[in-house]
């Protein structure tokens, strides 16, 4: 672990192309951009190799997926190994023929994939039909050693999910990033548009508070309607942002436009959070076992 | 369980004064007033009958713990009773020499106990030396039948934690009430205050959301300075509100005046959110057992 005791992340909040080779670019670009700025971590949206193709279940899909080690952490790792910085990076993971994974690959600086976070809660909703492409990880809620000390991988869905939150803050993470591809349903947007965004920027504030971690939520932007899918696509909301351990938003990028949002990250935060709201001390460790059930009826 | 899809709570935001009595009689007045204007359920704030007597370590001060059934159960029964509401009452209670609970009692419309919450996260920080007064309950987190449906109950320090508000919605809890003595330290106020009321509000809506549950705080008002604590006193800042499933704040009491909140339960609300963001769906029962843990170091 290292002993630096603040450090500057970036969220490469960027738009999708269908071309899978222009987003590596541009997604190569904005890291080096990034870097440059002073990033030690920097952390790419959800998927950020493709259009959300989850908008419609379409085996040919699967086509987009690649192993790991692949094309994408070889890539990337170069680019952090050049820059001496950690990057995260998301992508569509074939693990077998017919075991696919929604996973984001810890790049360190010294370009070696240094961990795997393979996203546990897997939706399927209208337009986000997650679970035909994606089996669910199984290794739990690790939490990553890097240069800059331990930081935590979660994936969009798992943001509406307190026990990993939970899981990865007791991992000793500092803070949880979330890759992130969420966006309004167009004719929906107007009655509920407002609602969701804030729910979303919400709960995972409340992970922060309850935690004492920072969290950074990495959203891509655009208007995405895929060929075969229904209704009008998805319009990515963008507004990734940063919070501090008590929930102030220290960082909050457009809904509508691509952005490298940075902000700091100090662990002595942390430390003075912790000390004067100590919700770690005094769990009840003994008194948390149904967590493990699906629900407390008496059938 | 009552085929009521809607009804009314009323949150009585109240001052305490020094006199049990007289905070007694305020609140049979309040809880009356309440239910004359059609509130179904009423929720008095944590530890209503006197002054937040934990600013200090003071022995003495278990003269005011009182057994269930009680002077408090009774006074409150009855009013529950005539005017045909539920009233969740808290209490300091004493259930044994030595051993007392900060707890609240639901009292159905036949005036009946229904049910006891014995609060279970004890805080102990300066001006809220809990953990001298208070053994942690031990009958965990129960909902309770009630002629409204099933409620959740928990108190003060318990809306820091989501284990918390998992384990009661998962017990089928529609509102989860958390009756509150939440303040400022004064010296504090002006650097801290703002961000720790946020802060406040936004753990307690992210449980909301991520349950699916309406949430209801119910604080008191009022600067309290006793008489051997240290410090200036506690200034408890009120704004207690009512949450929707989804995080919608639909009511929100001021910061410095005695106040009667009322807003509307929608069971058909629950349904809707819950199928529109089915969280309770795809929870990973099978990955959360670390959460019995006190922290994933390797020591």
């Amino acid at each position: 672990m290292s002993k630096q005791r603040r450090f500057k992340v970036a969220l490469i909040q960027m738009a999708c192309a269908a071309d899978p080779e222009e987003n590596l670019h541009v997604a190569i670009s904005r890291v080096q951009e990034a870097a440059g700025a002073g990033a030690a971590v920097i952390c790419l949206p959800e998927l950020f190799r493709s259009q959300y193709f989850c908008q419609r279940e379409d085996a040919a899909a699967f086509d987009l997926a690649e192993p790991v080690p692949g094309p994408t952490t070889a890539a990337l790792g170069k680019v952090a190994e050049k820059a001496g910085v950690v990057v995260i990076a998301p992508l569509f993971e074939r693990r077998a023929a017919g075991l696919y994974h929604n996973s984001a690959a810890i790049l360190d600086s010294a370009g070696e994939i240094v961990g795997l976070y393979r996203k546990m809660h897997i939706p399927d909703d209208p337009a986000y039909y997650e679970k035909f492409y994606f089996a669910p990880g199984d290794r739990g809620f690790p939490a990553f050693a890097t240069k800059v000390g331990c930081l935590g991988v979660l994936i969009c869905w798992d943001q509406w999910y307190p026990e990993a939150a939970r899981l990865v803050a007791l991992e000793g993470a500092s803070v949880i990033f979330y890759p992130t591809a969420i966006g309004w349903h167009p004719e929906e947007k107007e009655r509920f548009g407002a609602a969701q965004r804030d729910a979303w920027c919400t709960v995972q504030r409340g992970h922060a508070i309850a935690n004492g971690v920072y969290v950074a939520a990495i959203n891509r932007v655009g208007h995405e309607k895929l060929v075969g899918a229904p209704g009008q696509g998805i319009e990515f909301w963008g507004s990734s942002f940063l919070s501090d351990p008590f929930g102030v938003v220290l960082a909050e990028a457009a809904v509508d436009r691509e952005e490298i949002l940075f902000g700091e990250i100090d662990l002595d935060r942390i430390e003075e959070v912790r000390r004067n709201w100590p919700f770690l001390r005094d769990r009840l460790i003994d008194a948390y076992t149904k967590l493990d059930q699906r629900f407390l009826d008496q059938m």
